[in-house]
Formats: structure tokens, sequence, C-alpha cells
């Protein structure tokens, strides 16, 4: 079966080193699932600016919210052009030369223009899907978003058309001459750790410990 | 002693919870050290691009590095004013009401034009400051860069003076009714895990190990 490949445009064609690009819409899909934060590139008054934020993909859409009040918002939603990078580190590569030190990563850049999302019901969902995000199960373990919140609230679609993700995997490459360096060359795996959980002070002591984050802690000492 | 402040600009005042922010240089240079990675945000055609790359703080200067024909680095060394952006995720916060989620995190934003570092000498001291960065103790463990290497390398610097940082710490707040609420709440915390090395598979088996790959563990496993 072939991959479901993501449009390649001038604008997501793979510039340096294009062996650790792709445009396999299921690859980069994982990585925006993985990552649990994204940095948002906007343009305002001619000045760039990256703010990291949660995000949560659902279906070819990555979603975004705020407040209404939100910079960043206010400037996706009068239709500016945007860029959505997310980035997972999974090593340090040492390698015998200076020059050759890299780092493992999976990344993600989407290009495209932020559109509102303004329908009640689709609105709910997205909130419920970037409570999902940061733990599964996690949304019906709260309570849900009230009127106020609702209308207070600011939720952008951007659709996963135009991206390109990066991976770099794999040992240190160096040069041929440089192997017979006596010095220590590989790879320092990295990765988030998920700690114990720390109740809230005002936690009400019968209050019964979170399923979500028991399943989180499960998925992640694994 | 009063805190030594970075200048407040129109374009670093602090928008949204302005509560969250502070210009305080320790702070800002603290969180710029620890973050392995940053952010960097520029435009190009008027699109704004966000790219993941290694930093290194050296005083009060933030330095990149890439190749001659990287084309973020192009971007720079033209004159474009650029946005860095590096985050510390220290916790996911889990609210009674879905909208109180929120994350704890550190991070820090840095706005400017980047100068094109030419001198010699003082290239070669950033570059060892990046591989310093990856891991402390390193750069005297590999062949340095030798001239066709500084030739094929641009470095530049961005002054870190219009920089702010935001700070989210502590439990979840939750509006004053929602307390009462059968939910857990409380806070995951997260950190990045050094897992052990991997040697690469072409490793001289009497190759020594990297004292600043044990350091590192060490550093990492309290």
């Amino acid at each position: 079966m072939m991959a479901c490949m993501i449009a390649v445009t001038p604008r997501t064609t793979l510039g340096r080193k294009p062996s650790r690009g792709t445009h396999d819409e299921a690859k980069i899909h994982a990585i925006l699932d993985e990552a649990l934060i994204c940095h948002v590139g906007f343009v305002d008054g001619g000045q760039p600016f990256v703010i990291p934020t949660l995000h949560v993909r659902v279906g070819d859409g990555l979603y975004l919210h705020g407040s209404q009040r939100s910079r960043m918002l206010g400037v996706l939603r009068a239709g500016a052009t945007a860029c959505v990078t997310v980035t997972l580190m999974d090593g340090l590569v040492l390698a015998r030369s200076a020059m050759h030190h890299s780092m493992n990563y999976r990344s993600v850049v989407v290009l495209g223009t932020a559109e509102e999302v303004r329908d009640r019901e689709e609105k709910l969902r997205v909130l419920d899907a970037l409570v999902e995000h940061v733990a599964r199960g996690r949304s019906r373990e709260t309570r849900a978003p009230d009127e106020g919140e609702l209308q207070a609230t600011a939720v952008v679609r951007i659709p996963i058309t135009e991206a390109s993700a990066k991976v770099r995997e794999g040992p240190p490459v160096d040069l041929e001459e440089d192997y017979a360096l006596p010095f220590w060359a590989g790879v320092v795996p990295l990765r988030l750790q998920v700690l114990p959980p720390i109740a809230d002070p005002r936690l009400r002591p019968e209050t019964p410990m979170s399923d979500a984050v028991i399943d989180l802690l499960r998925a992640c000492s694994t």
C-alpha cells in the first residue's frame, strides 16, 4: 500500500539534508500527536514571533486555542499565514569530531492560514480533544466548559496540507579518517519523563486518584 | 542587591498574564542555558518559518550556527529580524475544570537582529561552547574544527537585549466553586530524561568511555 503523502509545495520542498525529510502523512500525524506542545510562528508589525502553546490534531486539522484577547490568536484570526513547528528530542549525537555533533530528533513544520472554529459543537469537541492530548481519558474527569468559558475562548484550525517532517536517527556519522580517533562516540537517548503526580494542596482527601494519570504513568514507565 | 533587568520595549512588554512574566536577566539566562534547543522564527518572502536548532548563550549573546548554505542563516545574515524562543516543559497541570488545564513551563523569547561572527578565534570559541552546551566537558573529547569546516560553517550572534521570560509553576487554579468537584487535581511533573548511552557500532572496543557522558548521567540521575 502506498503511504499517503502530503502535497509538496515550493515552501515545503526540503532544503538542506533532504534525506532526513518526508511528506508521509502518517509520520507527520504521529509526530504532531506525540508532541505535547508546538511553537507557533506569526508576523505582527513586520516582527516574527514564536510562541509555545498546546495543540491537538484532529483528522487533517491542527487546532490551537486561547483567550479571545490573545495577540497570537488575534493575528491568526485576521488571516495571517502561520508556521507551526513541533520537535521531539530523541538523543544527543556525540561524534568524534566537534562539527559532526548533532541531535536525533523528529520535527514537523506546518505552514498555513488559520480559520476560526465558530460552530459550538465543533469547538467543544476540539476543547475536549485538547484535554485528551494532555492526558488521554482526562476529559471524562473534568467539568466541561460552560457558556461563559466557551465565549471567552477562541479556537482556530490550520489545515495540515502544507507540511513536512524531518527525522534524524541512528549513530553519529564521522569523516572516514576520524573513526580512528580515540574519542568515545555514540548516542545518549533522551525522553520526556513523567514523574509521580503532586496532588493539589486543596484536593479533598476523599477524592479518588485520576485514572488518566494512572494510565499516563503506566504508559510512560514501559 | 537588585536583580539585573533587561530593558522592556514595546515589543517585549508582557501581554496576557503579565504575572507570569519577567525581564530578570539571571532568570532569562538560566532558562536559555537549561534548554537544549531553541525554535528560531524568521520571515522569508512574507512567510514566517520556525526552525528548531541548537543554541548556546555566551555572556549576553545568543549564538546559532549552521551550514553556510542554510536558508535560515542566509536570512538572518541578511539582517532580518528574528525571534528565538526556548521552552522547558515542567509539568502537566490538571485542574477540576477542562478550561483550567495548563502546563507548568519556563520559556524565553528573544527578539533581535543577528550579526555574523567572522573573527576566527571567536567562531572557534562559539563552536566549542555549542559542543559544551550539549554535554559539558565534551569539547575536550573531540577533534576541533579544521579550516574547511570553519569555512563551511556560519555562526551568528543575537544580542540578548530585548527578551522576556514567562514561567508558570505550582498547582492548578480552579474557580472557587469548582474545588468541591469530585475530580482529582494536581500536577504531573515532566523532565527530560537522559537514558544509558548507546555506543556507535563502529566504536573501537579499546576506546574509553566519555567523561562528559558519565558526568551527564550523574547530573541527570539526581
